[in-house]
């Protein structure tokens, strides 16, 4: 059984001045060890290494999340169709929604083939103080809290409450993560867009009145995707990051003697993990071996760890893959002539982003955002918005070439493959 | 030689909006191996444990420092007393006078009696990459720096503006630190402080007509000390942290067979650390080590530190050392009786603060704050403003006892010891 | 000629922070009794009525004009194409762009059929402080100065930083009417816009880069068109104005014996008004005679008066006019048969903006926004900016009936004509 | 009786960003025409004049107080000594405590030795719209406004939330003016120290932990009134305001005849007001007859309005009336001297201010702000906190002379009797 606290706890929270909590399981929650392993877990990865403020953490994100909630369900208190014992829900899966992100998520589930959201149904299913928790809620509680974080939920509407084209989770990480950068682009109106937010039997919609609100927060997602998520040097600084979780595990296969044996990521080599080794993984236990591999026998290993750690970055160029499909296998052939592995030293990465978008049956299905008018009708929002309409449904994908011309300037290439180099990536 | 940039650069900052680089040298600075360590040593330690916002690096200060340095200069030039010459020297020492900042530094130096300042010194004239970039302005250049940040240097002005009552660092400190708290307190006109700030031969000094400025700067100041600085969970996380680091000691000394051997803390044991097992000491590394401890089986280690990376603090009351001699020595006896080694779980902390003073000739030689007037003649601050007064000189020290209640309050304690322990304690 | 002021002055500036005043021209002009004038006409007219925090005045608005152009010919200072010797103009200019705007400036030129701009001109050329002080420059520079304000200057450049599709006036406005009303809608980031603006030969154009700070920028503008600048609260207080003003040139006409004579008045209805009558006519003579017109004998009159002042105004409903020609001529018959005379009680309002347009020869002319690419060509914006493309060219125009619903559901109205009325009307 | 309305309505506000209002009550004051009337007088008065931003009126800020009170009173929703029934009584004075403020009120009050309270008084309690509104809570409701108003209420604890040395209004008022004006001084916590406020039998207290923050707005409070409250330029200009109504005045007793003759002033000359004379008079009407008077034949007062509307204030010196006397009368023979008439061009101006202070039995009886200690006690916060105390009960007063430079140094002036007068006044 949740029950009330005594006395509200607060937390002073630069972005919503405080987040507030009333309920004893909230506050327990906060004080598991699996929640607090989030402060060692950065919200933005290596973006600080472009935005040297961001250094935040996905805690104070999670915290935050769960304050958008909790002033969404207020708001919601009495109204048609907003069962109250459903905040209860609303509010644990918000706090909880993150709580399976690994360390430098982006890159460590491309490279393991991983997925936080399993690790997230284990952290709240699992032996864990999370779940014990839980638990005395309800035995079933951790299940209903996994099925709405994992969107398999029947409770629909609060699912969308956390888990849609506008939910307390976006709206958060815009907020935030434009307050810790400096920029000025994630700003939209939240306290209006909880204002005209309603609830109805199977999702949130926002009254027609608040349009332009809501306008102006796609328009902020849509400049925070481009300005900050997919900045060129950040992407720079995953792609160095993949190749040395790359790297070890090559070394790992191939009986590479280390200085310093990657214990923590043994078991994920072998396919083996436990949620237990999962845990331990945060990202000064990463840092801590990148740090004492730049002292490896190995040069890849070496070198990518100094590049990564003292931030000297692969260089970038504009690079179509699908129009360049001659000049990429060439540029590989030429890399490996001057002896850069290019496996390691050339790398092709694409970001995409689709701001918006309508239900489309069959594919991504995201459910759109509907406006509630004013004789009760609902209308999908892109249909009465003309910005909105304009990059609805546009997936915009970027291509850049990553490489590291310190390497390829170097005096000890032969000046013609150099020069070829040079030319292929337009530097 | 320095050389301006082709182009400037800037980095996007939250507190200063951008930070402008014009200098070849401050841009070479910034991507030395060394400034980049100051990423992964946090500017306010174990703060962000109390305010989560509070998560930012010691690198994220260093830039603010010299842009306040930056634009106080630009105000500067053209001025009596203010040698253009003095500029890159004055930007120098502003973004470096943090550089040999180490992990969680307060309580770092308090275990291992060691000192930044010794370590800024052998970073700026020792062999490193720094020290590699400032000879090319000159071979005297780091020796003209390391004087500057060590307060001995011939040039006093320049001297006074990183370090003196009201300096770039303490400007930046303030506000950097109330925007990641996201308290209210720090806040000050910093842009009418960097306006009403002249030159003279000695010291900067600060027109009479910005006094009101400078009160609400030294406001601030005492504020933030006694609101976030020294905020008794802070100081209970510090605590543990010490401990921690001189159980590890003890153990070591005592030939303790460790899982994880503190490999990176042996020479600083020994007292012969270098300069580059200095610098391979991050938060990084420490958090690394705590979470392995965490399951060492010296039950206090493993204890202490799963106290600190789980956020499982100790609790704290009031305690006043000399007036309670007799309360001190009965609950060390008390503790041992109770099996909790009051060595390790019995901790008096005490916090002072003296948020500004006047020159004391033969004490603690503070440059008090000249207020310049109209006649060119130079008042202490103190003499003119009443607010100031009031807290000049009086240095406040609050003082804690700190102690993990859960330890105290358990079943397994003798009721008549728990019992004198909460009443000693008020509990 | 211009002197520099022997030390800089300053105002404090809350969206700004401070405007720095260092010619001792600019210091001179904004001393005039024409300038300060302006502290006696809102920037933004009744829009306090829906608003009201925005209470600001062109006084506030023209030194934040003159602010960004300061700020940006300082970015420019050095650069080719820019002329140092074009700064005093540049500054002047965007400082004295408003001066001819007189109260209510909308309402009050499309009843009068007058022109703010043909009273700037006479302000700067006729016999007024302004042009005392101008003349001190140049006999000619009154001529320089309105021509670049007139937009019929040779200086193509200047005249581009003052009024083109991104200019200091609205850069400055937007920031401001943001600020006042409170609405998040104006941000965009100003500080980077004035980094990436260059001077070309025959207009300010904007790096590549920068392309999405003004991407935001331009959606900026949209969003605080329709949510402040044509919210229909406002128009309906403009629609009143209008009426009142219309009352009273009928009733001089008629020979109607005032209580309170519209002296300031006379000469604008007789066609004759000179620059000091128009000076003599701010907001607070205007609401004067409002006031006391709440007591004339004329009903129209004291109620048109008595809703203006006390916000008593007029409701309103969607209305297309070309869609529903026939509702409008029958409506015009209804209020007269209810005796509420329809000349000025049933008002048709259509508010139309164009966001952003490309250039259209021989339309209202519009200088694009041009993007300065890496290789120094220009391309326009809409053609990089699938956001600016999908509203550019785009005119949006919005229709709405004004009627003031307490005269129509009056029970002395015959029920018929009342039903029928308000079933046109949809209340 | 108050009803709920339907569906709650707001205000944009930029201080609280929104002002929620739920109570048909406050909807209906707000609409009345007494209430609207506030929209045309400055909250500020001349201070506009030196901060140009400041040009908010007091609807704007009597929307803030109440929005803070209505938070209180939220906060206070539930705990002892609360009763829900006192809340609509809370929210109505806040609404209204200012609603008697005349035009310029600060210099208004001195010349025609009326009050502002008298009028608050009247317009609650007398035949206006507000009334009307009020009796349909109860026939007794007005009175019991009033009497909260007025400090005379049984209802202490409302009355301390209104008006005490920490209320509602004055929270607000720091607020608001800092954000207008652009000061950074007048910030401090107000959701912390809403949180920390209890309720008392007899008085709104604060609980001990929320002393900093206390402090905090205490010390805002003190640099708010030195930096712009007392502004040396403000009370320049309100010195000429006062000589504008003292010489029309002196006028209308000596039968000069008026180009425009002041009929707004007749009934206040002959100490006749009427409540509908007095609601007539907003700054509107004002500044009508002072443009008007710009052009009035008799000197003194043509010179004085062309002062005050174009800002051609006084110039001003320190001068300590007491140290002074003989000065101050050779002063005046030497104006008259030099025909410059001392009753209007020679002004002393001496503002104080007492920031805090503790309760004295007899003299000017405020009520000290208590601190609610974990053990329920309550202790005076000057006695806990140094800052506070240093400050306590300190009366600061600052004394200027005020006088046109102009004329002084005036070629037509005897050069013996300028000298003498520069001299004196040290110009």
């Amino acid at each position: 059984m949740n029950k009330e606290l005594k006395e509200e706890k607060v937390f002073k929270d630069p972005v919503h001045r405080y987040i507030h909590v009333r309920d004893q399981l909230i506050w327990d929650l906060i004080g598991t060890k699996e929640f607090q392993r989030l402060r060692r877990v950065r919200q933005l990865g290596t973006t600080s290494l472009t935005f040297h403020g961001a250094e935040h953490s996905r805690f104070n994100h999670s915290l935050g999340v769960y304050e958008i909630m909790r002033r969404l369900t207020t708001t919601f208190s009495g109204k048609v169709h907003w069962r109250e014992e459903d905040r209860l829900l609303a509010l644990t899966a918000s706090l909880l929604h993150d709580i399976g992100h690994g360390p430098f998520s982006h890159s460590f589930e491309k490279v393991f083939d991983t997925d936080h959201e399993e690790w997230t149904r284990k952290i709240i299913l699992g032996k864990t103080e999370v779940n014990q928790v839980l638990i005395q809620v309800d035995p079933t509680y951790p299940q209903a809290v996994a099925d709405v974080i994992e969107k398999t939920s029947a409770n629909k509407l609060v699912t969308s409450m956390i888990s849609s084209q506008i939910d307390a989770d976006r709206m958060d990480y815009l907020l935030r993560d434009a307050y810790y950068t400096g920029v000025s682009y994630g700003q939209f109106d939240l306290e209006r867009i909880l204002r005209v937010m309603r609830p109805t039997e199977d999702q949130v919609v926002v009254k027609a009145s608040g349009m332009h609100a809501v306008e102006d927060y796609i328009m902020s997602r849509y400049q925070m995707y481009w300005q900050v998520y997919f900045h060129p040097v950040t992407r720079s600084s995953e792609v160095i990051l993949s190749k040395i979780l790359k790297r070890v595990k090559a070394l790992t296969e191939g009986n590479y003697s280390f200085k310093q044996e990657p214990i923590h990521f043994h078991s994920i080599f072998s396919g083996e993990m436990t949620l237990q080794d999962y845990l331990r993984l945060d990202e000064s236990v990463m840092q801590f071996y990148f740090q004492c591999w730049q002292e490896e026998t190995d040069p890849i290993l070496a070198d990518l760890c100094d590049r990564f750690l003292n931030r000297r970055l692969f260089d970038y160029a504009e690079f179509h893959p699908k129009e360049r499909i001659y000049d990429w296998s060439r540029l590989t052939q030429l890399f490996a002539q001057a002896n850069i592995d290019p496996d390691y030293y050339l790398v092709m990465d694409s970001s995409s982003d689709l701001p918006y978008d309508v239900y489309r049956p069959g594919e991504d299905e995201r459910i759109p955002i509907q406006l509630l008018l004013p004789d009760g009708s609902l209308k999908e929002l892109s249909s009465q918005s003309d910005v909105v309409d304009s990059i609805s449904g546009k997936k915009r994908t970027d291509h850049k070439l990553y490489f590291p011309i310190d390497l390829i300037i170097n005096d000890q290439i032969d000046p013609q493959i150099k020069s070829e180099i040079r030319s292929i990536i337009g530097w």
